[in-house]
């Protein structure tokens, strides 16, 4: 079967040797040095693509919505952190979840504490939620006393077990090189020992960028790792340094519906839509993907110099440099590595394998 | 039944009134002027909605994609244009679209002029796509030899019917003030007829953003309108001029899920895959979305000062200056104004009314 020729329209493709070997390693990783791995889920959102961690020996799990929690509770996932300030509004569903699974919640505040304690229909794992320098949400790294106030009630909850704290340290995104990631994971880390030395008593501590986790080789110091993004990577974690090109996943194959040559551009059928407008910047512009060529029953190096310029929501625009664009016909296909593999993910709602395979997520079903 | 209580995630909220009196202007200042509406579905993607123009007295219609075109031809549409660059892969579904309904394509090379003639099933108008300015896709408008090797072809071709030049001027979205929407309008019309003009012989010629179309009230000289956005206006649309603030008609109902009164901010369950990553700029900087309460059964006035700061793939981080932040706790809904609603409208899947009722898209069904 021609799996490619048979692509009409922008369509998620996935390498699933790749995948299993991003998954094996990082498994491993934690496993020689004695840490948790609860892998994020919220990357993949896909059953049969968590049985492929649970073949490499994963029993812990961390998702990013309550949704995604019942989903894959459904599919046999016992243990699971939600890794988001609990959502009060969802404390129906947090019940169940809480009454049938090992259920581990976010807080942040002394109400979110208190709610729960009221209103939650069983028993949790609390772990509180740190702001190790990324501000987006969490209490400040150095605000002992803040953290105090949260962990008091949580301490005197007899349906509530504090676990530790947590934090996600995503200003890695932001690093201009390996070394750069390195220093933030070390800041970080100092930064929850000495939050942990103030407060004292066994708080365990769990972190979980996959810039981090991929690019630092000594974890010691933590108890729990959390990457997501790792098990496929995607054309920011490649130009962080987190990953090699063959190491890539999961790939847009794009029809080309235009061409620009005066302009060394293309216009593929493939747009916000499909690829999220999440960007990284490449030479000082911002970027929504890099591009390759299929070769043979796969998609080929990358295009030296070719990345998206820009998308509207079924276009997207692409910069490919004159030698490569004039063996590039309308009616041809071309595969974007996207910025941001999650998001894609998340657009698209199911994998094609390399052999056509489809592969469903949470959100569409084969 | 208190529909908001029952909010629990975010959930895409439409305004029906507003939605219906937008569509009643516009459609108003088309037929005064005797120009063609032909109005782009991809902003609201229902067949449900797509009735509001019906009943509003629409017949034509525009649609961004193919599988867009199948939906809305099986609701009873049997005039549709595709305006995007035809796509070859899909020639067998667009040769029994050609055979079902009045079908217009978008051409804008010989080979796929060449392409069509030999295996499109059917009948078809052919507009030539021209680029006026945007630089997305299209023959530039000042290269009229490159426009006539496309129109010749299709003169020949027994299947095709030429129509007329078609353009996007999609720049209005970065225009700084109304006036210089005006006059992007007027140098867009001017281009257009000089190559009318050079070109020769009855071309007709369609237009169709909607900035251009909300604020310049002349509009003689085109053939044919294609504005989208307009029946729900956004947060952008709102900066822009294009519409007052009481003519918005989506907004997405976020809980609040921390709170961060130190910086001014607060955290929204809502991110990426429900809003997209659209954004506008206000004070310089990124936003993603302008923020409301809800006040009563509706959403109320502009938060002064407030807006979608950052996204993740489900966290917003929303700045709200302190007088209005202190009035809001965790648990409550925020209603969020997209900075682009077509991407949160496509990113969500359906709609829920402000008295709750469920209205589905081509995307996800009732």
């Amino acid at each position: 079967m021609d799996f490619f020729g048979d692509i009409v329209k922008p369509t998620l493709v996935l390498n699933p040797q790749h995948a299993r070997s991003n998954i094996a390693r990082m498994a491993e990783k934690a496993h020689t040095q004695g840490i948790r791995f609860r892998p994020h889920f919220k990357t993949h959102q896909s059953a049969a693509i968590g049985e492929w961690f649970r073949a490499a020996g994963t029993a812990f799990i961390t998702v990013s919505s309550v949704d995604m929690a019942v989903y894959f509770a459904s599919h046999g996932w016992d243990d699971i952190t939600i890794a988001f300030p609990v959502n009060l509004r969802q404390m129906d569903v947090l019940s169940a979840l809480a009454r049938k699974i090992h259920l581990g919640l976010l807080v942040e505040s002394p109400e979110s504490a208190a709610a729960l304690q009221e209103r939650l229909g069983g028993p949790a794992d609390i772990w509180i939620k740190i702001d190790t320098g990324s501000h987006r949400t969490g209490i400040p790294w150095d605000q002992p006393g803040a953290v105090q106030t949260v962990i008091t009630p949580i301490k005197r909850a007899p349906k509530l077990t504090l676990r530790g704290l947590l934090t996600h340290a995503g200003q890695t995104y932001a690093a201009s090189s390996p070394d750069e990631i390195r220093r933030i994971y070390l800041s970080t880390l100092q930064r929850l020992h000495s939050l942990r030395d103030t407060l004292g008593g066994g708080l365990e501590i769990s972190v979980g960028d996959t810039p981090a986790c991929s690019i630092v080789q000594d974890l010691s110091g933590v108890d729990e790792i959390r990457p997501g993004n790792f098990i496929f990577y995607d054309a920011e974690q490649y130009l962080l340094g987190s990953c090699a090109w063959e190491e890539i996943a999961v790939a847009v194959a794009c029809p080309v519906a235009a061409l620009h040559p005066e302009r060394e551009e293309l216009v593929v059928y493939g747009g916000a839509i499909h690829l999220s407008k999440d960007f990284m910047e490449v030479q000082g512009r911002p970027a929504y993907g890099l591009v390759a060529l299929p070769e043979g029953d796969h998609w080929g190096n990358l295009i030296a110099g070719a990345y998206v310029r820009s998308l509207s929501q079924e276009h997207g625009v692409v910069h490919v440099p004159a030698a490569a664009l004039k063996n590039i016909r309308v009616g041809d296909l071309l595969f974007i590595i996207p910025a941001h593999s999650c998001l894609t993910i998340t657009a698209l709602g199911r994998y094609r394998t390399l052999s056509g395979e489809i592969i469903p997520t949470m959100n569409v079903e084969a």
